[in-house]
Protein backbone atom coordinates (compact mmCIF):
# COMPACT_ATOMS: atom_id res chain seq x y z
CA UNK A 1 0.00 0.00 0.00
CA UNK A 2 1.31 3.47 -0.93
CA UNK A 3 1.81 5.80 1.99
CA UNK A 4 0.20 8.45 0.10
CA UNK A 5 -2.64 6.40 -0.59
CA UNK A 6 -3.15 5.24 3.24
CA UNK A 7 -3.13 8.85 4.25
CA UNK A 8 -5.51 9.79 2.07
CA UNK A 9 -8.10 6.45 3.28
CA UNK A 10 -7.77 7.58 6.39
CA UNK A 11 -8.72 11.23 5.92
CA UNK A 12 -11.54 9.41 4.23
CA UNK A 13 -12.78 7.25 6.83
CA UNK A 14 -12.41 10.58 9.36
CA UNK A 15 -14.35 12.59 6.94
CA UNK A 16 -17.25 10.36 6.64
CA UNK A 17 -17.09 9.72 10.56
CA UNK A 18 -17.31 13.50 11.42
CA UNK A 19 -20.33 14.07 9.26
CA UNK A 20 -22.09 11.20 11.69
CA UNK A 21 -21.03 12.59 14.65
CA UNK A 22 -20.98 16.00 14.56
CA UNK A 23 -24.67 15.87 13.19
CA UNK A 24 -25.83 14.23 16.34
CA UNK A 25 -23.38 16.03 18.80
CA UNK A 26 -25.58 18.00 21.77
CA UNK A 27 -28.56 16.51 19.10
CA UNK A 28 -30.63 16.61 22.44
CA UNK A 29 -30.89 20.33 21.79
CA UNK A 30 -32.91 19.49 19.03
CA UNK A 31 -35.31 17.16 20.48
CA UNK A 32 -38.69 17.64 22.51
CA UNK A 33 -38.66 16.55 26.03
CA UNK A 34 -40.67 13.58 24.86
CA UNK A 35 -37.56 12.06 23.42
CA UNK A 36 -35.80 12.78 26.66
CA UNK A 37 -34.36 8.76 26.29
CA UNK A 38 -32.90 9.73 22.88
CA UNK A 39 -29.30 8.50 22.89
CA UNK A 40 -27.08 10.64 20.58
CA UNK A 41 -24.24 8.37 21.59
CA UNK A 42 -25.74 4.94 19.85
CA UNK A 43 -26.82 6.16 16.97
CA UNK A 44 -24.21 8.18 16.23
CA UNK A 45 -21.44 5.89 17.49
CA UNK A 46 -23.01 2.95 15.58
CA UNK A 47 -23.77 5.06 12.48
CA UNK A 48 -19.88 6.30 11.91
CA UNK A 49 -18.55 2.72 12.51
CA UNK A 50 -20.62 1.50 10.24
CA UNK A 51 -19.74 4.07 7.56
CA UNK A 52 -16.07 3.40 8.46
CA UNK A 53 -16.63 0.04 8.30
CA UNK A 54 -18.17 -0.17 5.13
CA UNK A 55 -15.72 1.99 3.43
CA UNK A 56 -12.96 -0.68 4.76
CA UNK A 57 -14.57 -3.58 3.44
CA UNK A 58 -14.79 -2.22 -0.07
CA UNK A 59 -11.57 -0.65 -0.26
CA UNK A 60 -9.62 -3.44 1.50
CA UNK A 61 -12.16 -6.24 1.49
CA UNK A 62 -9.53 -9.02 3.10
CA UNK A 63 -8.36 -6.39 5.63
CA UNK A 64 -9.62 -7.24 9.10
CA UNK A 65 -11.58 -5.22 11.82
CA UNK A 66 -11.54 -4.59 15.27
CA UNK A 67 -14.94 -2.16 16.50
CA UNK A 68 -16.06 -0.91 19.06
CA UNK A 69 -19.82 -1.42 18.16
CA UNK A 70 -19.59 -3.71 15.90
CA UNK A 71 -16.58 -6.55 16.96
CA UNK A 72 -14.10 -8.18 15.30
CA UNK A 73 -13.99 -9.54 11.70
CA UNK A 74 -11.19 -11.29 9.49
CA UNK A 75 -8.88 -11.45 12.37
CA UNK A 76 -5.94 -13.27 10.65
CA UNK A 77 -5.59 -10.64 7.94
CA UNK A 78 -2.17 -9.35 8.22
CA UNK A 79 -3.88 -5.63 8.28
CA UNK A 80 -6.45 -5.07 10.70
CA UNK A 81 -8.14 -1.40 11.49
CA UNK A 82 -9.04 -1.03 14.96
CA UNK A 83 -12.24 1.67 15.08
CA UNK A 84 -13.06 3.52 18.11
CA UNK A 85 -16.22 5.81 16.00
CA UNK A 86 -16.59 8.18 19.46
CA UNK A 87 -14.14 8.10 22.48
CA UNK A 88 -14.82 9.73 25.42
CA UNK A 89 -18.58 9.33 25.24
CA UNK A 90 -18.96 11.00 29.00
CA UNK A 91 -18.23 13.95 27.73
CA UNK A 92 -19.82 13.88 23.85
CA UNK A 93 -22.85 12.87 25.73
CA UNK A 94 -22.77 16.42 28.08
CA UNK A 95 -22.18 18.58 25.01
CA UNK A 96 -18.00 18.68 25.47
CA UNK A 97 -15.70 18.77 22.58
CA UNK A 98 -13.15 16.79 23.79
CA UNK A 99 -14.22 13.35 22.45
CA UNK A 100 -12.61 11.70 19.25
CA UNK A 101 -13.28 9.71 16.75
CA UNK A 102 -9.71 6.70 16.66
CA UNK A 103 -8.81 5.18 13.52
CA UNK A 104 -6.13 2.28 13.98
CA UNK A 105 -4.21 0.01 11.22
CA UNK A 106 -2.53 -3.17 13.08
CA UNK A 107 0.45 -4.95 10.28
CA UNK A 108 0.59 -8.40 11.49
CA UNK A 109 -0.57 -7.70 14.95
CA UNK A 110 1.59 -4.23 15.50
CA UNK A 111 0.22 -0.60 15.59
CA UNK A 112 1.53 0.75 12.32
CA UNK A 113 -1.06 3.64 11.41
CA UNK A 114 -3.46 6.02 13.64
CA UNK A 115 -5.26 8.93 13.48
CA UNK A 116 -7.94 10.96 16.11
CA UNK A 117 -10.34 13.17 14.07
CA UNK A 118 -12.41 15.87 16.25
CA UNK A 119 -15.06 16.40 13.60
CA UNK A 120 -16.52 19.37 16.04
CA UNK A 121 -13.39 21.58 16.17
CA UNK A 122 -12.16 20.40 12.69
CA UNK A 123 -8.65 19.19 14.54
CA UNK A 124 -7.06 15.74 12.98
CA UNK A 125 -3.62 14.34 14.55
CA UNK A 126 -2.27 11.34 13.02
CA UNK A 127 0.95 9.30 12.77
CA UNK A 128 3.02 6.26 11.99
CA UNK A 129 5.42 5.67 14.74
CA UNK A 130 8.24 7.73 13.37
CA UNK A 131 6.40 10.92 12.58
CA UNK A 132 2.91 12.65 13.45
CA UNK A 133 1.15 15.49 12.37
CA UNK A 134 -1.66 17.81 13.29
CA UNK A 135 -4.21 19.58 10.76
CA UNK A 136 -6.97 21.68 11.65
CA UNK A 137 -9.44 22.44 8.99
CA UNK A 138 -7.51 23.45 5.62
CA UNK A 139 -4.91 25.07 7.46
CA UNK A 140 -0.92 23.94 7.07
CA UNK A 141 -0.05 20.53 8.73
CA UNK A 142 1.85 20.76 11.73
CA UNK A 143 4.85 18.66 13.14
CA UNK A 144 4.01 16.78 16.46
CA UNK A 145 7.05 16.79 19.64
CA UNK A 146 6.52 15.37 22.89
CA UNK A 147 8.12 17.86 25.35
CA UNK A 148 11.60 16.43 26.18
CA UNK A 149 13.96 16.62 29.30
CA UNK A 150 10.53 17.13 31.75
CA UNK A 151 11.18 14.48 34.91
CA UNK A 152 8.36 13.63 37.07
CA UNK A 153 8.76 16.25 39.98
CA UNK A 154 8.15 18.65 36.89
CA UNK A 155 5.50 16.36 34.75
CA UNK A 156 2.43 17.26 34.19
CA UNK A 157 0.17 14.17 34.19
CA UNK A 158 -3.01 12.99 33.17
CA UNK A 159 -6.14 10.74 33.81
CA UNK A 160 -9.84 10.55 32.31
CA UNK A 161 -11.36 10.11 36.33
CA UNK A 162 -10.56 8.66 39.63
CA UNK A 163 -13.25 5.87 38.13
CA UNK A 164 -11.57 4.60 34.86
CA UNK A 165 -8.59 3.17 37.14
CA UNK A 166 -9.91 -0.84 37.02
CA UNK A 167 -9.44 -1.37 40.64
CA UNK A 168 -8.57 0.06 43.98
CA UNK A 169 -5.02 -1.06 43.59
CA UNK A 170 -4.53 0.84 40.62
CA UNK A 171 -6.21 4.00 41.87
CA UNK A 172 -3.83 3.66 44.75
CA UNK A 173 -1.12 4.09 42.44
CA UNK A 174 -2.26 6.64 40.28
CA UNK A 175 -2.66 8.61 43.73
CA UNK A 176 0.69 7.44 44.77
CA UNK A 177 2.23 9.17 41.23
CA UNK A 178 0.33 12.54 41.72
CA UNK A 179 2.39 13.06 44.77
CA UNK A 180 5.40 12.76 42.83
CA UNK A 181 4.24 15.06 39.86
CA UNK A 182 4.13 18.64 39.37
CA UNK A 183 0.75 18.20 38.88
CA UNK A 184 -2.38 16.30 37.77
CA UNK A 185 -5.28 16.60 35.87
CA UNK A 186 -8.79 14.72 35.01
CA UNK A 187 -11.12 14.23 32.40
CA UNK A 188 -10.63 14.60 28.19
CA UNK A 189 -9.96 10.50 27.56
CA UNK A 190 -7.91 10.62 24.08
CA UNK A 191 -7.67 14.26 24.24
CA UNK A 192 -4.80 13.44 27.19
CA UNK A 193 -2.80 11.21 25.00
CA UNK A 194 -2.92 14.12 21.84
CA UNK A 195 -2.21 16.79 24.57
CA UNK A 196 1.00 14.55 25.07
CA UNK A 197 1.80 14.61 21.79
CA UNK A 198 1.57 18.27 21.73
CA UNK A 199 4.18 18.47 24.37
CA UNK A 200 1.79 20.15 26.68
CA UNK A 201 0.95 16.93 28.93
CA UNK A 202 3.91 15.04 29.90
CA UNK A 203 2.36 11.64 30.96
CA UNK A 204 -1.09 9.96 30.81
CA UNK A 205 -1.49 7.27 33.35
CA UNK A 206 -4.64 4.88 32.93
CA UNK A 207 -6.07 1.31 33.63
CA UNK A 208 -8.85 -0.76 32.15
CA UNK A 209 -8.55 0.54 28.81
CA UNK A 210 -9.74 -1.42 25.50
CA UNK A 211 -7.71 -2.25 22.31
CA UNK A 212 -9.39 0.56 20.49
CA UNK A 213 -9.04 3.22 23.21
CA UNK A 214 -5.13 2.82 22.72
CA UNK A 215 -4.16 1.27 19.45
CA UNK A 216 -4.95 3.97 17.00
CA UNK A 217 -2.92 6.61 19.26
CA UNK A 218 0.17 4.40 19.58
CA UNK A 219 1.47 5.52 15.91
CA UNK A 220 0.96 9.61 17.11
CA UNK A 221 2.16 8.84 20.09
CA UNK A 222 5.48 7.20 19.24
CA UNK A 223 5.19 9.50 16.06
CA UNK A 224 6.08 12.71 18.23
CA UNK A 225 8.34 10.99 20.04
CA UNK A 226 7.04 9.67 22.78
CA UNK A 227 6.67 6.21 24.64
CA UNK A 228 3.51 4.13 25.35
CA UNK A 229 4.11 0.56 27.27
CA UNK A 230 1.84 -1.34 29.84
CA UNK A 231 2.58 -0.70 33.65
CA UNK A 232 5.38 -2.62 33.73
CA UNK A 233 7.48 -0.85 30.82
CA UNK A 234 6.24 -3.68 28.17
CA UNK A 235 4.58 -3.48 25.12
CA UNK A 236 0.99 -1.83 25.38
CA UNK A 237 -2.07 -3.74 24.88
CA UNK A 238 -5.01 -3.51 26.52
CA UNK A 239 -5.57 -2.78 30.15
CA UNK A 240 -3.02 -0.62 32.17
CA UNK A 241 -1.36 1.89 29.99
CA UNK A 242 1.59 4.81 30.54
CA UNK A 243 1.95 7.01 27.57
CA UNK A 244 4.69 9.53 28.09
CA UNK A 245 7.51 11.80 26.47
CA UNK A 246 10.74 9.66 27.45
CA UNK A 247 11.94 6.13 28.62
CA UNK A 248 13.56 8.05 31.50
CA UNK A 249 10.08 9.54 32.52
CA UNK A 250 8.60 5.95 31.51
CA UNK A 251 11.14 4.65 34.21
CA UNK A 252 10.07 6.87 37.00
CA UNK A 253 6.54 6.48 36.34
CA UNK A 254 6.65 2.30 36.80
CA UNK A 255 8.97 2.35 39.77
CA UNK A 256 6.35 4.85 41.51
CA UNK A 257 3.31 2.80 40.53
CA UNK A 258 4.48 -0.68 41.00
CA UNK A 259 6.57 0.28 44.48
CA UNK A 260 3.56 -0.62 46.52
CA UNK B 1 -27.71 51.67 30.58
CA UNK B 2 -29.91 49.97 27.80
CA UNK B 3 -29.97 46.20 27.26
CA UNK B 4 -28.51 46.12 23.93
CA UNK B 5 -25.92 48.38 24.04
CA UNK B 6 -24.68 46.22 27.11
CA UNK B 7 -24.90 43.14 25.30
CA UNK B 8 -22.72 44.82 22.42
CA UNK B 9 -20.37 45.67 25.28
CA UNK B 10 -19.80 42.46 26.72
CA UNK B 11 -19.38 40.72 23.10
CA UNK B 12 -16.88 43.56 22.73
CA UNK B 13 -14.66 42.79 25.60
CA UNK B 14 -14.86 38.78 24.82
CA UNK B 15 -13.65 39.95 21.08
CA UNK B 16 -10.64 41.37 22.63
CA UNK B 17 -9.95 38.67 25.23
CA UNK B 18 -10.65 35.97 22.48
CA UNK B 19 -7.38 37.93 20.25
CA UNK B 20 -5.56 37.72 23.12
CA UNK B 21 -6.42 33.88 24.88
CA UNK B 22 -6.13 32.54 21.41
CA UNK B 23 -2.83 33.72 20.19
CA UNK B 24 -1.10 31.97 23.15
CA UNK B 25 -3.32 28.96 23.38
CA UNK B 26 -0.51 25.92 22.65
CA UNK B 27 2.26 28.54 22.56
CA UNK B 28 4.23 26.10 23.74
CA UNK B 29 4.16 24.57 20.15
CA UNK B 30 5.91 27.70 18.92
CA UNK B 31 8.89 28.22 21.35
CA UNK B 32 12.06 26.51 21.29
CA UNK B 33 13.11 23.69 24.02
CA UNK B 34 15.59 26.77 25.93
CA UNK B 35 12.06 28.11 26.39
CA UNK B 36 10.39 25.40 27.56
CA UNK B 37 10.10 27.66 31.19
CA UNK B 38 7.65 30.31 28.66
CA UNK B 39 4.36 30.56 30.31
CA UNK B 40 1.36 30.86 27.96
CA UNK B 41 -1.17 31.07 30.69
CA UNK B 42 0.30 34.44 33.02
CA UNK B 43 1.16 36.01 29.74
CA UNK B 44 -2.44 35.40 28.08
CA UNK B 45 -4.40 35.89 31.34
CA UNK B 46 -2.74 38.80 32.75
CA UNK B 47 -2.80 40.36 29.01
CA UNK B 48 -6.56 39.17 28.15
CA UNK B 49 -7.42 40.99 31.59
CA UNK B 50 -5.76 44.11 31.42
CA UNK B 51 -7.71 44.86 28.05
CA UNK B 52 -10.63 44.22 29.51
CA UNK B 53 -10.04 46.68 32.61
CA UNK B 54 -8.92 49.07 29.95
CA UNK B 55 -12.29 48.88 28.06
CA UNK B 56 -14.45 48.78 31.24
CA UNK B 57 -12.49 51.80 32.65
CA UNK B 58 -13.08 53.98 29.26
CA UNK B 59 -16.86 53.40 28.64
CA UNK B 60 -17.50 52.93 32.54
CA UNK B 61 -15.26 54.79 34.56
CA UNK B 62 -16.78 54.50 37.70
CA UNK B 63 -17.84 50.84 37.92
CA UNK B 64 -15.86 48.71 40.08
CA UNK B 65 -13.91 46.06 38.79
CA UNK B 66 -13.12 42.24 40.15
CA UNK B 67 -10.34 40.45 38.48
CA UNK B 68 -8.27 37.15 39.16
CA UNK B 69 -5.20 39.01 38.50
CA UNK B 70 -5.27 42.56 39.07
CA UNK B 71 -7.80 42.51 42.17
CA UNK B 72 -10.40 44.95 42.79
CA UNK B 73 -10.74 48.75 42.24
CA UNK B 74 -13.94 50.84 43.05
CA UNK B 75 -15.62 48.24 44.97
CA UNK B 76 -18.24 50.47 45.86
CA UNK B 77 -19.99 51.37 42.65
CA UNK B 78 -23.14 50.22 41.92
CA UNK B 79 -22.31 47.79 38.85
CA UNK B 80 -19.43 45.96 39.38
CA UNK B 81 -17.59 43.65 36.57
CA UNK B 82 -16.18 40.61 37.59
CA UNK B 83 -13.67 39.09 35.37
CA UNK B 84 -11.94 35.77 35.08
CA UNK B 85 -9.54 35.61 31.50
CA UNK B 86 -8.90 31.94 31.72
CA UNK B 87 -10.90 29.81 33.90
CA UNK B 88 -9.70 26.11 33.21
CA UNK B 89 -6.04 27.22 33.48
CA UNK B 90 -4.78 23.49 33.68
CA UNK B 91 -6.42 22.65 30.10
CA UNK B 92 -5.35 25.86 28.67
CA UNK B 93 -1.72 24.90 29.73
CA UNK B 94 -2.53 21.18 28.43
CA UNK B 95 -4.06 22.75 24.87
CA UNK B 96 -7.49 21.41 25.58
CA UNK B 97 -10.16 23.61 24.62
CA UNK B 98 -12.32 23.58 27.66
CA UNK B 99 -11.32 26.22 29.31
CA UNK B 100 -13.42 30.03 28.82
CA UNK B 101 -12.93 33.44 29.43
CA UNK B 102 -15.46 34.38 32.06
CA UNK B 103 -17.21 38.27 32.19
CA UNK B 104 -20.18 38.88 34.80
CA UNK B 105 -21.89 42.02 35.89
CA UNK B 106 -23.01 42.37 39.58
CA UNK B 107 -25.70 45.26 40.44
CA UNK B 108 -26.01 46.01 43.26
CA UNK B 109 -23.75 43.10 44.91
CA UNK B 110 -26.24 40.87 43.01
CA UNK B 111 -25.24 39.06 39.16
CA UNK B 112 -27.09 40.89 36.95
CA UNK B 113 -25.71 39.45 33.69
CA UNK B 114 -22.90 36.89 32.40
CA UNK B 115 -21.08 35.38 29.49
CA UNK B 116 -18.42 33.17 28.60
CA UNK B 117 -16.45 33.01 25.81
CA UNK B 118 -14.45 29.96 24.04
CA UNK B 119 -11.93 31.51 21.58
CA UNK B 120 -11.10 28.30 19.93
CA UNK B 121 -13.70 27.08 19.31
CA UNK B 122 -15.39 30.58 19.00
CA UNK B 123 -18.33 29.42 21.11
CA UNK B 124 -20.00 32.17 23.31
CA UNK B 125 -22.83 31.62 25.78
CA UNK B 126 -24.64 34.88 27.55
CA UNK B 127 -27.16 35.54 30.10
CA UNK B 128 -29.41 37.71 31.80
CA UNK B 129 -30.88 35.54 34.71
CA UNK B 130 -34.25 35.33 33.11
CA UNK B 131 -32.98 34.23 29.49
CA UNK B 132 -29.48 32.57 28.01
CA UNK B 133 -28.10 32.05 24.62
CA UNK B 134 -25.47 30.44 22.75
CA UNK B 135 -24.00 31.27 19.25
CA UNK B 136 -21.00 29.59 17.10
CA UNK B 137 -19.09 32.01 14.90
CA UNK B 138 -21.60 33.65 12.89
CA UNK B 139 -24.31 31.35 13.61
CA UNK B 140 -27.72 31.90 14.46
CA UNK B 141 -28.30 32.74 18.05
CA UNK B 142 -29.90 29.13 19.80
CA UNK B 143 -31.96 29.69 23.38
CA UNK B 144 -30.63 27.84 25.88
CA UNK B 145 -32.39 25.48 28.70
CA UNK B 146 -31.46 22.94 31.04
CA UNK B 147 -32.92 19.38 30.84
CA UNK B 148 -36.03 19.60 33.18
CA UNK B 149 -37.41 16.69 35.26
CA UNK B 150 -34.10 14.56 35.95
CA UNK B 151 -34.12 13.53 39.67
CA UNK B 152 -30.75 12.54 41.46
CA UNK B 153 -31.31 8.55 40.54
CA UNK B 154 -30.97 9.39 36.39
CA UNK B 155 -28.76 12.46 36.79
CA UNK B 156 -25.48 13.09 35.49
CA UNK B 157 -23.16 14.75 37.86
CA UNK B 158 -20.19 16.68 37.18
CA UNK B 159 -16.96 18.41 39.29
CA UNK B 160 -13.46 19.39 37.19
CA UNK B 161 -11.13 17.28 39.73
CA UNK B 162 -11.26 15.42 43.11
CA UNK B 163 -8.71 17.82 43.67
CA UNK B 164 -10.76 21.24 43.49
CA UNK B 165 -12.52 20.36 46.90
CA UNK B 166 -11.55 22.38 49.78
CA UNK B 167 -11.06 19.70 52.06
CA UNK B 168 -11.73 15.89 52.57
CA UNK B 169 -15.28 16.31 53.88
CA UNK B 170 -15.96 18.10 51.06
CA UNK B 171 -14.32 15.29 48.78
CA UNK B 172 -16.17 12.61 51.03
CA UNK B 173 -19.16 14.67 50.17
CA UNK B 174 -19.48 14.63 46.40
CA UNK B 175 -18.29 10.55 46.32
CA UNK B 176 -21.48 10.47 48.63
CA UNK B 177 -23.62 11.69 46.07
CA UNK B 178 -21.51 9.87 42.87
CA UNK B 179 -23.13 6.66 44.70
CA UNK B 180 -26.97 8.21 44.15
CA UNK B 181 -26.11 9.68 40.61
CA UNK B 182 -26.45 8.08 37.26
CA UNK B 183 -22.94 9.05 36.12
CA UNK B 184 -20.01 11.01 37.52
CA UNK B 185 -17.72 12.76 34.87
CA UNK B 186 -14.47 14.81 36.19
CA UNK B 187 -12.40 17.84 33.84
CA UNK B 188 -14.08 20.38 32.26
CA UNK B 189 -14.06 23.59 34.80
CA UNK B 190 -16.68 25.89 33.56
CA UNK B 191 -17.66 23.72 30.23
CA UNK B 192 -19.29 22.16 32.97
CA UNK B 193 -22.07 24.68 33.94
CA UNK B 194 -22.22 25.38 30.04
CA UNK B 195 -23.27 21.93 29.16
CA UNK B 196 -25.86 22.16 32.27
CA UNK B 197 -26.76 25.42 30.60
CA UNK B 198 -27.31 23.23 27.24
CA UNK B 199 -29.28 20.40 28.78
CA UNK B 200 -26.39 17.54 28.73
CA UNK B 201 -25.33 17.66 32.53
CA UNK B 202 -27.66 18.21 35.30
CA UNK B 203 -25.74 19.03 38.11
CA UNK B 204 -22.08 20.35 39.03
CA UNK B 205 -20.90 20.40 42.57
CA UNK B 206 -17.22 22.00 43.54
CA UNK B 207 -15.96 23.78 46.66
CA UNK B 208 -12.83 26.06 46.65
CA UNK B 209 -14.71 27.90 44.01
CA UNK B 210 -13.58 31.86 43.81
CA UNK B 211 -16.24 34.58 42.92
CA UNK B 212 -14.47 35.26 39.65
CA UNK B 213 -15.11 31.21 39.24
CA UNK B 214 -18.85 31.16 39.43
CA UNK B 215 -20.59 35.13 39.22
CA UNK B 216 -20.10 35.38 35.53
CA UNK B 217 -21.86 31.90 34.86
CA UNK B 218 -24.81 32.75 37.25
CA UNK B 219 -27.06 34.98 34.69
CA UNK B 220 -26.50 32.15 32.16
CA UNK B 221 -27.55 29.47 34.40
CA UNK B 222 -30.29 30.80 36.22
CA UNK B 223 -31.60 32.14 32.31
CA UNK B 224 -31.50 28.49 30.50
CA UNK B 225 -34.04 27.52 34.23
CA UNK B 226 -31.55 26.21 36.59
CA UNK B 227 -30.32 27.01 39.67
CA UNK B 228 -27.18 28.21 41.90
CA UNK B 229 -26.42 27.83 45.22
CA UNK B 230 -24.21 26.99 48.43
CA UNK B 231 -24.03 23.36 49.52
CA UNK B 232 -26.49 24.54 52.25
CA UNK B 233 -29.64 25.81 49.35
CA UNK B 234 -28.31 29.40 49.94
CA UNK B 235 -27.48 32.48 47.87
CA UNK B 236 -24.13 31.20 45.90
CA UNK B 237 -20.80 33.18 46.62
CA UNK B 238 -17.47 31.80 46.38
CA UNK B 239 -16.83 28.72 48.15
CA UNK B 240 -19.60 25.25 48.06
CA UNK B 241 -21.46 25.53 45.02
CA UNK B 242 -24.10 23.42 43.62
CA UNK B 243 -25.51 24.47 39.74
CA UNK B 244 -28.64 22.18 39.18
CA UNK B 245 -31.36 21.53 36.54
CA UNK B 246 -34.03 22.57 39.26
CA UNK B 247 -35.39 22.98 42.58
CA UNK B 248 -36.32 19.86 43.47
CA UNK B 249 -32.73 18.19 42.22
CA UNK B 250 -31.33 20.72 43.92
CA UNK B 251 -33.55 19.29 47.21
CA UNK B 252 -32.02 15.61 46.84
CA UNK B 253 -28.38 16.94 45.96
CA UNK B 254 -28.31 19.32 49.11
CA UNK B 255 -30.19 16.64 51.53
CA UNK B 256 -27.16 13.76 49.91
CA UNK B 257 -24.03 16.12 50.79
CA UNK B 258 -25.38 17.68 54.26
CA UNK B 259 -26.26 13.84 55.38
CA UNK B 260 -23.06 13.08 57.17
Amino acid sequence: MPYADLLTFFHTLADTADVITTQHFRGALHVDSKQAQFDPVTIADRGAEQAMRALIAEKYPKHGIIGEEFGTMNENSDYTWVLDPIDGTRNYIAGIPTWGTLIGLLHMGKPFMGMMSQGFTSERWWGDGATAFYARGKTTTQRLHVREHVMLKEAIVATTSPDVFANTHDLAAFNRLKTHARSARYGNDCYNYISLCMGHTDAVVESGLKIYDIVPLIPIIEGAGGVVTNWHGHAAGDGQIIACASPELLNEIVGVITSS
